[in-house]
This record gives C-alpha cells, sequence and structure tokens, in this order.
C-alpha cells in the first residue's frame, strides 16, 4: 500500500497471531498506532465486521472494507449506515475473472480444504497412504469429499497428495471433470436434474426433494465404506444441507472420522458440533470453527492480497486518493451502506444512484 | 495363528484402541477370556513387557513375546527369569533379510515417521505446500529431517507428498543417496570420519567432538532458515544424542515447529517434554511418547504381524507344537531368559548352550 503512496497505520499487535510482529510493520513502512487512532483513518482494513465499539471510534466517511457476514446481520449493517460508514463485504465480492484475486471465500475456502484433510488425518488412527512393508500392507485410507468447489477440491488434492483412495460428490455436473482431473472417483445420481443443476453463480442450487432422496441413498451406501468423509456445502444465505445423518455415521467402521466444514452455517453433518470434536455413533466428528484460522499465516497473507487488490481499484494513483466509483460492478456488489444509508439490495437498500461516487 | 494349528485366547477388550472388537476376534476364531486364563498359555504375545502381576498369572516355561525395552530394565528381567519364563524381545531382532517381516523396529518408526510429519502439519500455521492462487501464492514450507533411518526416510516421504521442500541430514553416507532418492537435499560435513562412519548393523555410531562440532555449526546455520525440524536420532542402548540447542530453536522464525520422535530416550531436541507439546524459544516443540501409537491401528495391524511370523519359525507344522530352536540366529540375539536364567549377553547372561532347545 506504500508503493501505492498511502500512509499506513497498523493497530499495535495486530498480526500476533499471524507471526507478524509490529517490527515488521514497521520495517514495511507502517506507522503502529493504538486503536483510538484509527480515527485518522480514511480506509480502515478488518479482518470481521467492526463492532458497535470500533464503529464509534471511526471517523464519518470513512471507508471499511472486512468480511461483513451481512446475512442475518442487517441491525449491524444498519449501524454502520448509521454512522455515515462506507462499508464494503468481501464476501459479495462476484466470481467474475476480474474479481478472482479479491475473491476471499476462494482464497479461504481453499485454505480450509487444506486443513480439514490435515485434521482429519490427525485424528484418524491409520495411516493415509497405503504402506507395503515386510511386516505387510496397510491399506490406503478410503476418503469421500461431499461438495467440490473450492474447498472441496483442495480437500481432494490434499487427501491424494497423502496417498489416500479418494472419491467425491457434488451437485453440479461441472463438478465432474473436476474431481475426475484430481484423480478422484465422482460419485452421484446422474439423472435430468442433475444435468440441468448447474446455475451461473458457480454456487449449487439447491436440489429437489426427490434428487436428494435418490442422492442420499446412493451416498449412505458409499459412506459405509469410507474412512474419512469431508463435507464442505453451503448454499449462499441459506442455512447447510443436512448432507449425513446418524444413520449414515452408523453405518461406518468404528473409529472412522467426519470433517464438517459447513458446521458454522448449521452443518451438513448430524451431531456435529461447532468448535468441537465429538463422537457421533461411534464417528469422531470434527466442527472446527474458522478453519483457514487453523493456518493463520497463510490465512492472513491471502486475505490480506485480497484486500489489497480490492482497495487498489479505489486508489487514483495520480492524486493519491481514495474514491468509490459507484458504476463498477465489483463496487455494486459489495458495498452495504453509504452516505448514511444501506444501499445493498439484498439488504434492504436500493442501489446507489449513478453518478454518487464519493 | 489358528492356521498354523494352535488354539488363540484373546483377553477381553484387548483390541479396543486398535479398533477391534472381541466379536470380531471370535469371527476369526479366538475365544475372548479373562486375565486370569493367560494360565493355561504356552505362548504369550504382548504388546510391552509384562508387569510383575502378569507375570505371576503366567505358567512357567511360558513363551513370552513382546517389546521388551530392555536397556536398563534388568531387574524386570530377572524377574520373568525367576519365573522360569522363557522371554524374547522383539527390539533385539537383527537386521538382516530373513527377520525383516520381524523388525518391529522398522515396522514402528516407518509409522512415527508418517505421524510426525502430520503432527507437525496439525500444529503449523502454514499450509505445506506451495498453493499458487488468485490471491498470490503461499510458499511451501521448509521441512529438515535430522535422521535418515527408517522414521527420518518416510518423514522426509509424507513431508514431499504434502508438497513441502524437504532436506535431511544424517552421519551414515549410505543416507545421503536414500535422502536424494525421495527428493530431498542431503546436508552433512562430508569429510573423511563421516565416510569412514557406516557400521555394520545398519545404526548410526557416535561421531567425534570435533566432528559434531562442525556439523552442528552447518545444521544450525540450516535450522534457521526452516519451518519444521523432525529430529529422529537414536544410538541403541544409550540415551539419545542432543541435536538441536535451544539457541538453534532461538534463531528459528516465530510459529515454526520442532517434532523430536527421540523424547522418549530423553531427546533431541533441548527443551522437549515427554507427552507434551510446548513452546520453546517460540517454537512449538512436539514431544508425543509412542508416536506409531498415535495411528494405532495401522501400529497394531503391522506390530501383530511382526509377532506372527516370528512365534511362526518356532512351530512345528507337524506336531503343531511350538519349540525354541536356540541355535537360530533369530533366537540367539532376541531371547533374554529361559530355564530360570537371564541368557541374553548384553544383560549378563551367557549365551545358551548347545542343543539346550526346549
Amino acid at each position: 500500500m506504500k508503493a501505492l503512496g498511502l500512509d499506513v497505520l497498523v493497530e499495535a499487535g495486530a498480526g500476533l497471531a499471524s507471526r507478524i510482529l509490529d517490527a515488521d510493520y514497521e520495517a514495511a513502512g507502517a506507522r503502529i498506532v493504538g486503536p483510538e487512532e484509527a480515527k485518522a483513518a480514511d480506509v480502515v482494513l478488518k479482518v470481521r465486521r467492526p463492532t458497535t465499539a470500533e464503529i464509534s471510534t471511526y471517523k464519518p466517511g470513512a471507508i471499511v472494507i472486512a468480511t461483513m457476514d451481512p446475512y442475518g446481520n442487517e441491525a449491524a449493517i444498519a449501524e454502520m449506515a448509521k454512522a455515515g460508514l462506507t462499508a464494503f463485504a468481501m464476501e459479495l465480492m462476484p466470481r467474475i475473472t476480474r474479481a478472482q484475486s479479491m475473491d476471499i471465500l476462494s482464497s479461504q475456502a481453499n485454505l480450509a480444504g487444506y486443513q480439514a484433510v490435515i485434521d482429519a488425518a490427525y485424528e484418524f488412527d491409520r495411516a493415509m497412504p497405503m504402506m507395503m512393508t515386510a511386516a505387510g500392507t496397510v491399506p490406503a485410507a478410503k476418503v469421500f469429499v461431499m461438495g467440490a468447489g473450492v474447498a472441496g477440491l483442495q480437500a481432494i488434492a490434499t487427501a491424494r497428495r497423502l496417498g489416500a483412495a479418494v472419491s467425491a460428490t457434488d451437485v453440479r455436473p461441472a463438478a465432474k471433470e473436476q474431481v475426475a482431473s484430481l484423480g478422484a472417483k465422482f460419485i452421484a445420481v446422474e439423472d435430468d436434474e442433475f444435468k440441468a443443476a448447474e446455475t451461473a453463480g458457480g454456487y449449487a442450487k439447491e436440489m429437489s426433494k426427490e434428487y436428494q432422496a435418490k442422492q442420499a441413498a446412493l451416498v449412505a451406501d458409499h459412506i459405509a465404506k469410507q474412512d474419512i468423509v469431508i463435507t464442505t456445502a453451503l448454499i449462499p444465505g441459506r442455512p447447510a444441507p443436512r448432507l449425513v445423518t446418524r444413520q449414515m455415521l452408523s453405518a461406518m467402521k468404528t473409529g472412522s472420522v467426519a470433517v464438517d466444514l459447513a458446521v458454522e452455517r448449521g452443518g451438513n453433518i448430524e451431531g456435529s458440533e461447532a468448535g468441537k470434536v465429538v463422537e457421533v455413533e461411534g464417528v469422531k466428528v470434527i466442527g472446527y470453527l474458522n478453519v483457514p484460522g487453523r493456518i493463520a499465516a497463510s490465512a492472513s497473507a491471502l486475505y490480506a492480497k485480497n484486500l489489497f487488490t480490492f482497495l487498489e481499484t479505489m486508489v487514483d494513483k495520480e492524486t493519491k486518493s481514495v474514491s468509490v466509483n459507484a458504476e463498477d460492478e465489483l463496487v455494486k456488489a459489495t458495498m452495504l451502506t453509504h452516505g448514511g444509508s444501506v444501499v445493498h439490495p439484498n439488504f434492504g437498500g436500493a442501489a446507489v444512484h449513478e453518478g454518487e461516487g464519493k
């Protein structure tokens, strides 16, 4: 950011959890300040949505860019509007080529998929790869990944790296080829509904009850033979779909492991508990919260790059000033509040008027 | 064992930690019994050396095969001799081709090497593989493996699988080629002493003070650039050599990880604590005990095969009886006690007389 000509303030101790010392920020040209000096900032970059206390320290008109978790938090959004903040929700970034480098959901999901396999391997009481030794052969672990989006694909890749026998499922037909390209077996009921299922947004749509029942039967049969199941299915703005029931878990071998990456949104696995590893029907069910944060240094590096790239689109390199172009499709997609009002249509706001850029 | 014509008794609940139910043993033809029925057994197969209480339940003349941990436990060996047991220490199995399938040190070290990397990845706050994403590149973790025996080689292979940049060191010149064949970089002071260092037993010998100092300087310099260090250096019958000092740890980046697989024998890493993950000079030092037991199902399967193969050499397939051939080099190497006396020369016994087989 210094290269863009901006002055950078960093709150004291901000980087500790990601192994970045205040001195490192200073070496990079930033000034270390206390939280009260946020008042001076034209732009505030954060990981999470600011609290009420934090909002009161920001100056009206300041730009706040963060993971806003907006769905279901309309009151907090209204608070930011009232404080006169121009707030951007990074998770609403559109999935278009230009915004790829700003896509926090992809960058963090990628890490979550990796860490899900590490967590599973850690809890699993056998080795993952096939080991052919003088004392006999340890069979490769059977890993089943449910939901082959960014997290699922990285989970497949990581489990394959570790030598597991990997299969995966997804309701989007496009996933079939991606799963196969990573060397995993694709498991799905491939009927007409399945073939019609991919939506423009790149997310899965919710399938019919009939399809879900057929898929559940196929999956139940498959899960009973697995050592490790990793679920990654999310539907934007809705609770996570229930993919694995207690009954399916009870059909798995004792000591099997299941990882629920959707636990924050209600969970894909029956019995999973947020923030815990619990035993359900003899299966260890892992439900850690904020899984990318478990590899904080990597998560932080990628998130910072996402924020930086987005901020860069608002900086005028000549005048070294920051301005918001309300016509930019990235701004349209992510701006929650501006000029005292909630402006995002998904959260009760009318779209910003033409030419209203700050 | 049933196939050898033997009757098999299994203590109730014996396999629980390795996910084997009593019913599974019964299905395989074994009879489930209480601990008191050990009295009836001609042969007792165990994981660990029997306790005094257990010894009292065995019949005189019974063969006991286990991991005896004999060095420093001469009193316990004498106790087994006094009880009239014929006790075999599996860890004394000679490293010859014929005994490869009975080599518990190799089979368990292999698993320990794998698990050391999983434990390190779990504690590490970054991803192991290089990840080239739209939001920038996560660099590959740098992993340094000290001691390239069976455990070290599996650690190298597993870290490579996960995409880490791996280097390794060993005082045995033969290790150089093995390390390179796994795609890792070999780090060692390669002077004349190094070239002369390999001993017949396949283990490292203790090096001179001068060599150790030169190697320590090279290693200190190298460690400072690593993210993860895994130490696996053991010298039979002696305390583990100190390879990593506090000073070396303090030169590593904050948040780095070190795994001490030699912690049970005093540790290769200064500050490592048996059974714990501790922070030493900003580095997470992992010192779990019985690391193969952390993947109990695999460890148990391989150990059982080791025991079985050894026992098989004592079974007469015609008469379906068990007899010990004192002339067998496997028996000579592993038999601790027989006929009321300690017989192993390393533990104060004279070698067994010719023709004294039971």
